[in-house]
């Protein structure tokens, strides 16, 4: 199949950090390069791909601190449309903004949503664009809006070889991602202090989440259980997550997807997640790990990790978390809504 | 005619507080509504109108604290798009947002641009939108982008009597508006105590400002020459304006258009202003005020603001800068592309 990516601008694909969207479509679209697809990838200038390439903007946007980020996106969408025509299928990453142009593009088109949309302010938004074919990563993340033209929900995937087993057992619990309110970390050392094991922190600290961070995080670190070590880059997750008992995963939000808890599975790391959002479809409870609703329940899940089987966990993330199944699950719709378009043109 | 204005919805229109580009499009709908016009008004729901009020979000963005501004400008381009065959004219202030659905309407529509043009960010997405038939606030906005579809100015206007003319002699000098790095204060300070003339000072701080504000102006204003009036209503412009022997415009910044110098036109009062955007076609140097290039000629001019004849500046408001001048133009130029959008159509 000829199919455009449409990625967001923010990171580059894949991002030089953080950027859950902008691995994904980086997955994604050199998984379907490597099936024999014809692949153009719109994203910023400085993105490495095996498809062709399209920039709108010299350099991802966040990185650059583009004085208005809005403007790349909007040529982005423009020169989408004008290529239209080239392209069997065009997948679309940055919801909402092209939604006005792709209602009105001959072109067969999905979009993936990659953020939560329990957001009141989107609502009314969405009622008007009801008819775009949208796909959501996890069942769970469509319930605020259930009236939308969902075509299917398809979960994200990893590359297989970029992280690695590991047999354990593990020697600490591991936190992994943002520091953010929503991302619970106190929780996190709370477990950890109760389970009297160590856990060891591999976080960002946005310059929005700085003062939350020193406020409520910076007092609990003084402990020697805790150990805080910022951001780890691509190549340390996994040893990082692979050495861990456990990924402890105690958020306070729904949860779209969580990228971190398929990363901890291709270690053959289990997790123990606060339920919310997509947990109790990304974990098999009891086997890949424990969904809780509560910190006595998380600290008891925790305590028994030890009795899960690692192996497991990596046949979990086999199975149902590879880049190879994603593109397969994304395949499918293309060619689904391929053909309900040629049904209407008819 | 049946005419559409699409609003920002940042501010209500017009605006409770700051916000020029709402208050502009208020004045002008207003006017239109007077003139015979059938006008619908894009804007947020808390507006207050003569038109037909079409409100895609129930309050002004910017005081709602919303989340997410971008959502409820997207549903209102759409909606715009639904009705547009229902208007001769669409009359756009939401640049750029809108140029992707406009390009693709078949309604004849303009697009006034309120803000600066000197971004490098923006231009290769007005390169792609070249066709897009824009007016400019000031001729000098559009130096940075000299080959945008063009089709004229419109300097904007005031209503005839929210501001009254005041004979004076003034009594101080006068800065309003907002304390900014751009808007350089500080100069004002400077002419003031250079000139041993007392300085009033009425103007907001931003959050984003509070910094600027501390550490570089709260300094300079413990002095008897200065007062510092904070943010002030609309209804107290009058008084502080035309009790005013002039209002220093120092600027420092390609500023396109600058409503305060017309505002104070309207109450007689002379405008000093460092040369810059849109100041040297607002101002006519000698009679409604100074352009000047640096401080010393700043100080010479505002020694000089006595010499110069109070009603010439009210004058000069009543002929270029009023509320039924601004409609006329744009009236002109609605029926400018209307014709040549029907000549394309032929």
């Amino acid at each position: 199949m000829r199919i455009a990516q449409v990625a967001p601008l923010a990171e580059s694909v894949p991002p030089k950090l953080y950027g859950g969207t902008e691995r994904v479509v980086a997955t994604l679209t050199d998984e379907l390069v490597q099936q024999g697809h014809e692949v153009t990838l719109f994203a910023s200038g400085d993105s490495e791909t095996r498809a062709t390439l399209v920039a709108p903007c010299r350099e991802a946007l966040r990185l650059a601190a583009s004085a208005d980020p809005l403007a790349a996106h909007l040529l982005m969408i423009e020169l989408v449309s004008h290529r239209a025509h080239e392209f069997d299928v065009v997948h679309f990453h940055v919801a909402p903004l092209h939604f006005s142009m792709a209602r009105r593009m001959t072109t067969p088109h999905v979009t993936t949503l990659h953020g939560r949309l329990d957001l009141p302010d989107i609502t009314t938004l969405y009622e008007e664009f009801d008819d775009v074919p949208l796909i959501s990563v996890s069942d769970a993340q469509r319930a605020p809006l259930p009236r939308q033209n969902w075509v299917g929900t398809v979960y994200h995937g990893l590359p297989n070889g970029e992280l690695h087993f590991s047999h354990g057992p593990g020697k600490y619990l591991a936190f992994l991602g943002r520091i953010a309110r929503e991302k619970r970390v106190d929780r996190a050392i709370a477990i950890a202090k109760a389970c009297e094991w160590p856990l060891k922190i591999a976080a960002k600290v946005d310059p929005s989440d700085v003062q939350y961070f020193k406020a409520e995080i910076e007092p609990l670190l003084d402990h020697p259980l805790i150990e805080f070590q910022g951001e780890i880059g691509e190549s340390e997750k996994s040893d990082f997550l692979g050495q861990a008992s456990a990924l402890l995963f105690p958020i306070d939000w729904p949860e779209p997807f969580g990228l971190v808890m398929i990363e901890a599975f291709a270690c053959g790391t289990p997790v123990v997640a606060f339920r919310g959002g997509s947990v109790d479809e990304v974990i098999d409870h009891g086997v890949t790990g424990f969904a809780v609703d509560d910190l006595d329940a998380a600290i008891q899940a925790t305590r028994c990790v030890h009795r899960l089987d690692r192996r497991a966990c990596r046949d979990a993330f086999e199975r149902r978390f590879t880049a190879a199944r994603m593109a397969s699950d994304y395949l499918q719709l293309y060619k689904q809504v391929g053909a309900s378009t040629f049904e209407f043109a008819d």
